[in-house]
């Protein structure tokens, strides 16, 4: 079994995953390490705040260093020197955000590298292979992403087609060393449409379920909308992962909302510009306000990097434009996101959810000390 | 006392510095903290390796945070959190290189900063002022520091303004917690000029003598030449410092004429552009020859680091610009040249320097496995 769910208040569920790389405690976040690093951060550090898994990008793995040198290497964990888990997402929303030239097939998807534009077809097959010589523990169903769009026609077209990838994902998978496929509901924030994609997309089978096609620019209340009649669509049995979200707050209200897992590059790219997350609220340190603030970023942080270094510090180091306020950034909002989510696994265990969220809440509205 | 003998071998020395915030073992080299920052080091990893002093620059330091700011920490140590010895430059040579309209005078010299083009006097009292603000343990006398030139009067007027301003320096030096003055010898790669300053500025008193504008465009053989006639000029009693120097090489050819300390940027300059040291020579790991190379940067090493990364993934992280292979490398090579003069005092210690530079150097010749 791939998951179990230990405890659960109300919708909200903490529960156990159990990957070819180890256990991984939900609900949970994992970093975006886009290629083959989780930017301006060493692996040991990613173990020592406590992340168990983190997220890799097909599109970007097979442009560079390409499935021979991924081959060579028998996967991404030993490439990287991370052994723990790692989930890639399957090269279509990268195609949509990143290369020229794309166009869609039925069968796969013409792309330019943005590298160096050579072109590619990107089909479901394709895909699996890619994630093959990654050999992530947690591998994507190729599906087509579309931004925000309310032309129905154009969302109800890329579900459709993402259905068919689906299976033909599904098909190529490589099931070896206990690796799991999960599906992708499509379908905007059209309730119908929701419907359908999950139900057909449940008919295909996966061992894990992910709600894609939000956080596009349709905005957090219609996002958290379209979870209140979408994740309810879901196999209880399996989990589900909420695709490139979020903030804070965002995490909080999908776990409400039943999700499991999360991804984005918040955390760390907002790091670099930065820019820091506190469970009093965000900080900009480029602000000059803190030019001569002798306090850390959050003073109650019981870690080590948050506490140690001041606010003068830090907003010198990003005046100075120097790469470790990148590192100390990156680390504490990390850190952050991981205490978050320890926070919601033990509120969800002790059915203290709604409590538990309502103090977080009101430490970011009071915005003490900031 | 500020410095101890142990051992010496020729004209080498393995000795050992007393200052206010820890001791040294010499010789020894310190790695270049700018900004208030070890670029792309956290100062853990810097304890990790096992250095235990670094440089920090003065103008870098007046300009931005600027002496309020460092005054409100009680000084850079708590200011970056080292709470290691820190030397400082005076200023001096930042202002030649780096800022705009600089014009000397008999009393100090007008410069605009290179952020905001602000203007600014700098004397030997300011100079003095700003490094009592940063609070380092060794700080040097404010200088005239020109590029190489063969005008021999140029030289003589920078050497004679030099003399007057270190001693101006002297007096304006703020005497308290056992902090440690250092002054400088000038006078280019002419002999009788050099002898001259250095009569002057023993003359004058300090807790160390550092060898000046070296390093500054006449090469190493002139480089080399100069340091056999001007290190038997220095007390033998006092250590021994040339600013901004080098490369590995460098290193092992001033320790063998007497030197017992070290400054440079190209170790961690180096590092974020790809380019690694090794005891086997240097790699330039940009070269896609390492494309698919399985090899560490160095497998006989015992650093935990350099032993752990492909060049395979390190040159994958230089392509992909990422920011963590500016902090690998860097720490590669701060590593190696932390080892370097581990093996410099041992060998010193065990009198066997000519036999642990002729291994050193054979090592270099081969390139094996490079």
């Amino acid at each position: 079994m791939t998951f179990e769910i230990k405890k659960t208040d109300g919708k909200a569920r903490n529960g156990i995953l159990k990957l070819p790389n180890g256990m991984v405690e939900t609900p949970v976040f994992m970093p975006v390490g886009t290629q083959g690093t989780v930017k301006a951060m060493f692996t040991e550090k990613l173990e020592e705040i406590g992340f168990k898994i983190i997220l890799a990008n097909t599109y970007h793995m097979f442009l560079r260093p390409g499935c021979e040198v991924l081959d060579g290497f028998g996967g991404l964990n030993n490439f990287m020197k991370w052994d723990k888990p790692i989930l890639t997402d399957s090269g279509g929303f990268q195609i949509m955000s990143l290369s020229k030239l794309t166009k869609i097939h039925n069968d796969g998807v013409h792309f330019q590298s943005h590298i160096d534009g050579k072109k590619f077809y990107l089909t479901p097959k394709l895909s699996m292979e890619i994630q093959n010589s990654i050999g992530s523990d947690i591998q994507m169903v190729l599906d087509q992403c579309i931004e925000y769009d309310t032309d129905i026609t154009l969302v109800k077209n890329a579900m459709s087609l993402s259905l068919k990838w689906a299976e033909l994902s599904k098909k190529s998978f490589f099931k070896k060393n206990k690796r799991k496929l999960f599906g992708i509901v499509q379908g905007g924030v059209n309730p119908d449409l929701r419907k359908f994609s999950a139900e057909e997309t449940i008919k295909i089978g996966f061992d894990g379920y992910a709600i894609g096609g939000l956080a596009v620019g349709e905005g957090q209340k219609l996002m958290l909308q379209t979870l209140d009649y979408t994740v309810p669509l879901l196999p209880i049995d399996k989990p589900r992962y909420l695709m490139g979200v979020g903030t804070p707050q965002d995490l909080l209200e999908a776990v409400r909302r039943g999700v499991d897992m999360f991804d984005c590059v918040m955390p760390t790219r907002a790091g670099r510009h930065g820019l820091a997350y506190t469970s009093n609220g965000k900080i900009n340190i480029r602000n000059s306000k803190y030019s001569k603030d002798h306090s850390p970023i959050n003073s109650n942080s019981l870690c080590p990097v948050t506490s140690k270094y001041s606010r003068a510090y830090l907003h010198h180091l990003f005046k100075s434009k120097e790469i470790l306020g990148s590192m100390i950034l990156t680390y504490i909002n990390l850190q952050y996101y991981d205490d978050l989510m320890i926070q919601l696994r033990k509120a969800i265990h002790d059915q203290k959810l709604d409590e538990t969220m309502n103090q977080i809440y009101e430490k970011w509205d009071k915005k003490e000390n900031i």
